[in-house]
């Protein structure tokens, strides 16, 4: 099977206009650059233009950065919100965790497997339990216990180690603490979470025991980014399990965990691969 | 394939004790009685006792009407909450609507079909469009229009039918309009309704652009029955799709029409068959 | 919201180039044309492009026969395999029946809500049972008996007929007669069948009674186009439930209908909708 | 949440017959035993019976020995095919495994976290890689290898294994290896497999690269116990996932390595949990 070497992925979004793919493609093609995948939306009610590029780096005839620098000639003149991001160059990410082990695993085997393409330079938690099971794969393991009284000052100690890990997105995996809106907005679009219910019915705490005071016959779990309103971000990806009157409380947690991982996953995954756009609270996901 | 001439069904509540499913079966079994299907549930935290028990006719040595009678002695010694139905009296359906056809079509489309056990003398509506596709199957439409001043009296004119038709279960299919409490309590756990949601998200008027609005990835459908309380009574079926960034409202809403069709032929196909019982706003479905 | 008032649909195949998207989107550009949509995919393995554009016709400057003509020059330089499809012009799709009618029901159904882009002039069947529920709707229903002696006969009378419609696709909705190589070839790519199988499991007869023996726990249907090479043909969709022990073969064949029905009716629409190119006996569907 | 200390449970296969719930429930209930579930199945076409029945130990008047002594006068008069596990009585099982980790990762790991009620002696395999994650976790790791000479020799090394460990169940998580008809029978129904495929399509070697040359739109794994016919043991579960035309050979072994591992997992948990009753090559699965 042909695998291409390397590729470089552009994200873009803009007011609707006539030439916006051909003026894309005529730039890419004028630079030797092969478009191996084009994924466009266009939202006919705001008029909203959204594209995925995908471009073979092998036979660029600038360096990606030159490639970066001129796009902004044309970025700038259709009122673009854009990125670029080079397919090899993994980006680094941080594990945010409490107790509860199995989102964690899950993102770490699945890194092991090569399955998610990124570094895990950092896993930081307000409890000590699972650092056996980061430590034996190398991977730094951050204690940070909280009190109401240094909530603030533990927070600044973690996005000093954000910074200090050179971290590119912050992974709650199952994070039971409420980030300030300082921080959020510093990381905007680049903090992921978990919410054990299928958002919005549920939100809050002790989500799986509303679902079953509530007799639902199906429950959930979300994905989604991180803003200032609680579990109210941008929805990324949510998953599904049917259940029925035999189901207690305790069965719901448990097929819900199965839920939380393959839905937190599945989302992290679509952030790496660049498959993501926010426009307006809402995720263009091009899968 | 042998398909047994006509059953029995018996449906029980009560608090779980010792010796209650010996105490059915002998009860069944000292009558002649085969049983066909039996299943059943405890609930543990609540310490409660469902069951559903299909009878054989065939060989009963007592009249269904025997029946019935001689159970309520083993019905008061264990303080069971019970019904008997024999499975070929169909129960008599009324369907209220409005203007939108989907869900009636699909139940008419049913029932033609031979997939619903059930009669269905009328069709009420507080608006004629609906009238061709009911009379054309010798069905009796009832055009019953609404003002607010006339609200009250066309509810009582609702009821006057269902009477006179001797309706034993009435189906909202998207009837947009509020029961007052106290026809909801004369039908209680006989009214069912389809919500164009996965309740409790998105209760309410225009759900699917509530849903649209907060950008989730699963829109449902929600089959229930009703209560005083609006959008909350015991839920029977849920059903869901999933959805992304390339749906518009209306793209929502005609997947939507899918999803209400098929969890309302559900839930009333459960219902005419005697597989639920309604415990503290939460449903047993055995299916 | 916003809806274009007419768009021409362009697909396209052809071995992977460099500067193909470049060239496909100036095209249109140049022409005074707005891309709407865009979707395109590369197989790495085969090194083939497969795109599908949906350009607005409101401000094409030229003429959509003269839009196909020039296009040709671009065409002929790609060693492309190309059509364009005017969304308006509604395709004209017979329906082929024998005595089953959920399929035919469920594109009556929807053709007649308008969620089927197509006129249907005309539905043929081997049998009359069906006919009652066809010409209701005003559309003209050709009854054609087979014997054992007159099916070449038979075939050459519905080929007549499709071509008196004007038939653009024939739909075998539950036609139980195998169509002869040669009629099949000069509908290349424009016979739509439903088989009643998870296929390439239980092809042949009787598939849900195959899938009973074998104790599946999930059953299937498949729409697919149809080649000389019976049950074998480029797959468009699948559909599939769950089943178990409680199931007997006359259930499967019940919750099957729904699934053929549901199959069957997506892989028209896509058709309709320009969505699917076929590739060496795979097909790729860009929906 | 009440959560009774220990069960026994009871699964019965005979010819249908008047009284049959009603003898196995009076039998409970004159040892003092509370049934907490009872589920019953009655084909109607084979005129055959089936049930599982758990029974609360607490109360129990008898012990479990003697129960199963004395249940043998019931079963007899009926005709019975029975057998009783007492829940708290851990099975032992093996597990066979070639140089694939998946599978195996995902039983030790749902083992550890206490999903799985068994004991797992032993890991066996005919290749040396998988060791490292069998014996960190204190599970003896058997490497056996095998060459065509000795593959004989080496499946009586294995049964020697698994009666040295008092193995009750072997499950093979993806042993590319086929058993002797001698060793199949010697464990009849005891012998769970997972195939990469959704059977009966694809049975045999390279089922994904069969599935994609197929173009099929639904991949799947089947679990099932291994009889002497390859490929063709009565079916316990099946998994499926939707691919399209973007998901490459590779692609459709990732995703498949989630299905296998799920419907494995499925497979074992109910084969443990006693929900599975084998009848003529096929499954009734009381879930």
């Amino acid at each position: 099977m042909h695998e291409p070497a390397d590729t470089i992925r552009l994200l873009v979004s803009c007011p609707d206009q006539k030439g916006l793919v051909a003026a894309i493609t005529e730039f890419v093609a004028s630079r030797g650059g092969n478009i191996l995948d084009l994924d466009q939306h266009t939202d006919p009610d705001e008029r909203m233009f959204f594209t995925r590029v995908v471009i073979d780096l092998a036979d660029l005839t600038v360096s990606t950065d030159a490639f970066a620098e001129q796009w902004e000639h044309v970025a700038s003149r259709f009122q673009m919100t854009w990125s670029t991001h080079v397919a090899s160059r993994h980006r680094r990410v941080a594990v945010l965790v409490s107790k509860m082990d199995h989102c964690l695993r899950e993102l770490l085997w699945r890194w092991e497997a090569g399955e998610l393409p990124c570094r895990i330079p950092v896993v930081i938690s307000n409890h000590a339990d699972l650092e056996p099971i980061v430590t034996r794969r190398q991977v730094a393991f951050e204690h940070l216990p909280i009190t109401p009284e240094t909530k603030p000052e533990q927070e600044q100690q973690i996005e000093s180690l954000l910074e200090q890990h050179g971290v590119d997105l912050v992974v709650l995996a199952r994070y039971m603490q409420i980030l300030s809106p300082g921080f959020v907005e510093r990381y905007a679009n680049r903090i992921i979470n978990i919410h054990h219910s299928f958002l919005p019915a549920f939100a809050g705490a002790r989500p799986y025991h509303q679902a079953y005071q509530a007799g639902v016959k199906i429950i959930g779990a979300t994905c989604h980014y991180v803003t200032a309103t609680l579990d109210a971000g941008p929805i990324i990806e949510q998953a599904i399990a049917r259940v029925d009157h035999r189901d207690t409380v305790g069965d719901m947690i448990r097929k819900g965990k199965d839920l939380e991982r393959s839905a937190l996953l599945t989302g992290v995954r679509l952030h790496l691969d660049d498959r993501i756009i926010v426009h307006q609270n809402r995720t263009i996901v091009f899968d």
